[in-house]
């Protein structure tokens, strides 16, 4: 026997979710979204109401997940149907659990560790999922759901989630523009970014060998200050400069 | 009909290449290396000579291919015979191919554009080889050479190679800089590191779809200050304090 969920959300968080929840024998009832083309392509795929008006959502759901931007989740806990019975959980990262606790009795995060977009639907199986809930009752409920899609399912307080967004900043986002930086020299050069793919995976795939501090190499780990220099000079950009040293400096400090 | 390869040095590059033209049908003829045990061992693997002493390479080799750390090339280069008839390469990213006029009358450049480890013999198929040499016949050997081991081999001048190296310490080396500081800081936290992988796995190999700026995501794409600020505060280390902030900045610069 599945659970019956309403989405709150039609984007890159709420597609993922919705899919493998209804993969693994879950009903999707609902997709309220204030984009409503979206809502009704998304919906379409699981025979799903869809609209735009959160206090439509229906009481019968078992789970309410809110996937929408950071930036829109006052104004839709705003409209959340009073006396709703469902558990109402938020998907995000950095956000506290506790800002759930004026707009539901039940409530709780599931949180996808992953930069997931809808364009592609991807397998959950080893995707890690962080849960919490403001109940053990909602907890093994929400427990159950999370098992039911992944096998890297950890309840994870708000504060320690907070901390592993922080950390993912640093693997993800500023990894990326690393990424970015290397691209646009090397466009500026007229070569091409895609010769260095390789060595991207392998420096992203080794990590499940060993700890990233036992793989750094390069000039920096060296103390090979002439290429450093070099490379310095190399660049035409003085914050791309600035950059080059301080993170070198900070290699051979450690 | 396979040609015949000395290698100098034992070491991560020399040990993957020497694997790879071996398993291509090439012989490899001797392995010479400061370090006598490393070169029996990888000399035992394909019957090749071996020794420390460079003034003993064989001249009937048709490539000697140096693969040693940076700092030792000098040394290496004084002690190569002279008059040594052997095309004479060197495998590294960041030092000019001119370095090598002196000591032979045939030389060029093999560069694996790929962060190598003597503990893992890797598949050279679609790995970047960058080739370089001082006369069209011996490109047209080198070529030959690294078209038997390799589906990407490109001609790259010591210029432009000099230029992939700068890209590649961003790609490779300060990215792996980034998983760093986000594994000591969870772990300063008790929290595992290991829960990011799939996001840090996914942020590599989705750049084979989409240019990297395509995908950058997180706070400072987003402007969003007040996590911004949030994050500042949550690191207890001054250099990284910075670090968040200019690397936040060069996103939302972008």
């Amino acid at each position: 026997m599945g659970y019956k969920i309403a989405f709150i959300g039609s984007g890159n968080v709420a597609s993922n979710l919705a899919h493998a929840m209804d993969k693994a024998g879950h009903t999707i009832l609902q997709i309220i979204s204030s984009r409503e083309d979206h809502a009704k392509l998304l919906a379409s795929q699981f025979g799903a109401y869809y609209g735009t008006d959160i206090a439509k959502l229906d009481d019968h759901a078992d789970f309410v997940i809110i996937g929408v931007n950071d930036e829109a989740y006052y104004s839709v806990l705003e409209n959340i149907p009073p006396d709703i019975s469902s558990i109402v959980c938020h998907s995000a990262g950095p956000v506290s659990m506790d800002i759930l606790s004026k707009y539901a009795k039940n409530y709780g995060v599931l949180y996808p560790l992953q930069s997931l977009r809808k364009e592609e639907i991807i397998n959950f199986n080893s995707l890690p999922l962080f849960i919490e809930a403001n109940s053990l009752r909602n907890l093994d409920a929400l427990s159950n759901l999370a098992d039911s899609i992944s096998n890297v399912v950890k309840e994870v307080s708000s504060e320690e989630r907070e901390k592993y967004h922080l950390a993912a900043v640093f693997a993800n986002n500023f990894t990326n523009l690393m990424y970015t930086i290397a691209d646009e020299y090397l466009q500026n050069q007229s070569l091409d970014f895609n010769y260095l793919l390789p060595i991207i995976n392998e420096t992203a795939n080794r990590l499940k060998y060993d700890k990233p501090k036992n793989w750094q190499t390069g000039p920096a780990k060296r103390g090979d200050i002439s290429i450093i220099q070099k490379h310095i000079d190399m660049l035409d950009d003085s914050q791309l400069k600035t950059i080059y040293k301080q993170l070198s400096d900070l290699i051979g400090s450690r």
